[in-house]
């Protein structure tokens, strides 16, 4: 690779219990940029699933829309996902946060039944067609293995997450802290993260970890 | 130190233009465990002065609660600043954003007439009198220079900000990306990050600059 692997980074909010998981989103930022990358973010211009105060964990009256608020993780530098064509990116990133599972998808209430936001379907499907490798992140390896039929994923021990990612066809790898998963046919490589009990310095383990491997891929 | 280094983090919000900026709080917690400490991460349970659209940079309708906002960053684990009691911790550090000079103080208004939130202005002073060092970054050193008359700081290169911790009494040192200010007197050190065009491997080297002179002040 002469020029800088350019990647396409997939926020879902802004905060691991209705939106993105903001450790692993800045930490997967970080991690292209350190190793010689750019990236550029982008969001669904959709509602959120709902709203959590992450103080209490309970469920607040109002309303939030995916990419504004995911702007702040972005500082602002972030295009609606409606804008990404694999074909301007040399490979698709995706943080994880129960915004994957309620906004990118309904996973979190649906199991191996959920369906993946189309526009996303698509940019996945089109990511593996054009042979650009694909990262995902903590709880976004299930939306993949929705999407991939067969491909090997990890999201680290938990059962039942990953006997749901056995019945939507996929395979599940156990990991540990910074460990990657790589199915080289389609080209993905995923990483637990907060699937595990984890600290920030495993977060940054991870997003490195998996970038680098990305990275490789490509 | 035998002991692991206690660092109290204090937090703005969630959003670099209404609260704490996030590149800049992750990477400081990360610095932190990095270089064998750890945080406890603490937030004014006061409103926000607004809300920031921050994909338009447009104010919206809505109040939030620097607190409850800040959890998001904190995955849930954050303390009213009430709580926090300098005899408790080794160093005080923090975080930029507009949350500092919004919510934190009124410094984005009135410049070097602002005052300090009354909790905040005693725990910077309180840190000091017990000979327990402070961490700073951005634009959060001018509210330091403005409770610590005569504190030697660093805000990066931009003049208006230079004079007006100058007019407060203070010294302003010019950096560049990743250097940090030391006043040794006072301990405390200082580092630009976004108060510089930065990237975010800037934000990472500031932060582990002035998390490095800050566990050296200890």
């Amino acid at each position: 690779m002469n020029q800088k692997p350019k990647i396409a980074v997939i926020l879902s909010g802004s905060g691991v219990y209705d939106g993105a998981e903001i450790h692993e989103s800045i930490m997967t930022m970080y991690a292209i940029v350190e190793q010689g990358g750019e990236y550029q973010l982008f969001a669904p211009d959709i509602e959120q699933h709902h709203v959590i105060n992450h103080l209490t964990g309970e469920q607040m009256k109002e309303t939030r829309n995916v990419l504004i608020e995911a702007a702040r993780i972005a500082r602002g530098n972030i295009k609606p996902l409606s804008e990404l064509s694999m074909k301007n990116f040399d490979a698709l990133m995706l943080p994880g946060g129960f915004g994957v599972a309620k906004n990118l998808s309904d996973f979190a209430f649906k199991g191996p039944d959920c369906e993946v936001l189309p526009e996303l379907n698509k940019i996945i499907s089109d990511a593996v067609k054009e042979g650009k490798p694909i990262g995902a992140l903590c709880i976004s390896p299930a939306i993949v293995a929705k999407v991939l039929e067969g491909v090997k994923v990890t999201i680290g021990q938990d059962k039942a997450t990953a006997e749901a990612i056995e019945i939507m066809g996929g395979v599940h790898e156990n990991t540990k802290h910074g460990e990657v998963s790589i199915d080289k046919e389609f080209k993905v490589a995923t990483t637990p993260c907060y699937m595990l009990d984890a600290t920030i310095k495993d977060i940054a383990d991870g997003a490195i970890n998996v970038t680098k491997a990305v990275f490789r891929l490509i």
